[in-house]
């Protein structure tokens, strides 16, 4: 199978209660691809940078089988930049900066080599580029997974936001925005509505407290691993996307259970992702690690009772 | 086995978004001796109550075995009453009214045909009264499980509260209450913290996010069930004390591996207790509801992982 992802490359500058970061590389599709490429042969992204981004970058990610050139450089703009302050509950941060810069020209354009890849992973962006991604892929795609986050909820991009969503399999947004797209506080509830939306199936993360996974009636629960220290959340949302769309693809098998599996593997990506500031950790992971990491969950949440009836 | 639990038995007055109750049944015990009546052959209360109480509440736990000749009725007195209104998010409350009435007076004893329970729950009271209730077990519990709350963790009870809990096996607190408890913001280092304070296992309960259990280097994971409605917390935490302590008992077994089992059934007990205002929920469960809630629990985590090495 093979898996595109299409959504922000840029620069981030963190700080947690642990420490701060000059200018280093982030971006949703750079969270994706690097998490998605310990599982799929072949990852390609879609977006757009300017020409102070350091091509080593993508140098590092082509190593890793990501093929990068579908990435747009618009010569003399400068990247997406973004620049927060996280609280100590690592749950909250504060924005100290948003450069949209190269965004404000972002015009995806889906090169014909990418048009039937079989996974697409749209990252948070404009629901309007959203949108345009998913026209332009001629065959439709066996899995649309879309990301999207409450900026979007609101007056002037709702409405766009809901048509795109139509067009999707997978929904992934936070417990807020599950509530803030629904008007209902039950996360239940609020499932159930989405679930009438479009998306077959929603999955709803919660940090710290893990994700749960929707489907007809049914749901899945994948706690995080509790660790010692959560260094930073940035892009765990998105490492844990391209861990879980990376294994569908790798595993060529979209099924409910092997939903939940990839949901596991997603989560074991995105507990290495917050040990250390940026991508950090998850440019140099080995399988054994990542396999560990699972055994790890699996211990979490492992018991066996034997039902009377 | 026999379980024995001492705490409060009062009466609260509810508010939550969805309505409002006079005064009715509350009180850890009583949530506790409810909930592990499902499980214990013989659940035995020591509490203290007012001559205002309603006697029929102690019968109608009598006809569940519940041995109620250990609470003691004070002449002349009112008993213990809290009221409190809950915030929408049904994990923030205020209180409206606490009185503590018997409260004052309250001073344990342990009928000699308690003294040699194999399982004892203490319900969050007084450290003091907590202490004097240990120390007056003629034959060491084969369990001791311990509940406190953050407003013992003051000077003033902080010390008697250290040295109650180096006396015990289990203690359960919340997330809140172990990182004030330990100055720790990390749950991981908090819970390693209160391990080596004399407890072989801790409970931390999430509300909403479940509930991890730590021993030595292992913890588990039990989540809570996403609930369409969360109608009223009130006695959740005791109700999954009482259903934890209750398996135990009837299993005979307290290993690691059966405090898992322990923890789920004590889960579905708790989101039962929810479901409705005070203990009415919990009063008229059947046991195959219990079996279908765990039943739940199993489908909400259960994933099929076969790892490599």
């Amino acid at each position: 199978m093979s898996l595109l992802t299409v959504g922000t490359v840029a620069f981030d500058a963190i700080e947690t209660p642990f420490g701060k970061t000059d200018k280093i590389v982030g971006g949703a599709a750079t969270y994706i691809a690097w998490s998605a490429s310990y599982f799929s042969k072949k990852v390609n992204i879609v977006s757009v940078i300017g020409d102070d981004f350091d091509m080593n970058e993508l140098r590092e990610l082509e190593k890793k089988n990501v093929d990068t050139s579908g990435i747009e450089i618009l010569e003399g703009k400068k990247s997406f930049f973004w620049a927060g302050r996280y609280h100590l509950d690592m749950n909250s941060r504060d924005t100290l900066a948003t450069e949209l810069n190269v965004l404000l020209d972002f015009n995806p354009v889906i090169p014909d080599s990418y048009k039937e890849s079989d996974i697409l992973m749209v990252g948070n962006i404009d629901p309007n580029l959203q949108m345009k991604v998913i026209q332009q892929m001629t065959k439709r795609p066996k899995l649309i997974v879309l990301d999207t986050m409450n900026f979007w909820m609101t007056d002037g991009f709702i409405d766009a936001l809901k048509k795109t969503i139509s067009m999707v399999d997978v929904l992934t947004v936070n417990d807020a925005e599950a509530r803030q797209l629904t008007n209902e506080y039950s996360l239940v509830k609020a499932a159930k509505k989405i679930l009438t939306m479009g998306p077959k199936y929603l999955i709803i993360k919660k940090g710290e407290h893990g994700a749960l996974l929707f489907h007809e009636n049914h749901v899945f629960y994948a706690p995080a691993l509790p660790l010692e220290d959560v260094f930073d959340p940035t892009g765990a949302g998105d490492t844990f996307a391209g861990g879980f769309c990376g294994y569908l693809d790798k595993s060529r098998d979209i099924s409910f259970d092997n939903m939940k599996r990839a949901i596991i593997y997603g989560s074991a990506m995105a507990s290495f992702c917050v040990e250390k500031f940026g991508t950090e950790r998850i440019r140099s992971l080995t399988h054994a690690e990542i396999e560990d990491r699972v055994r790890d969950f699996i211990e979490l949440v492992q018991f066996d009772i034997e039902l009377e009836d």
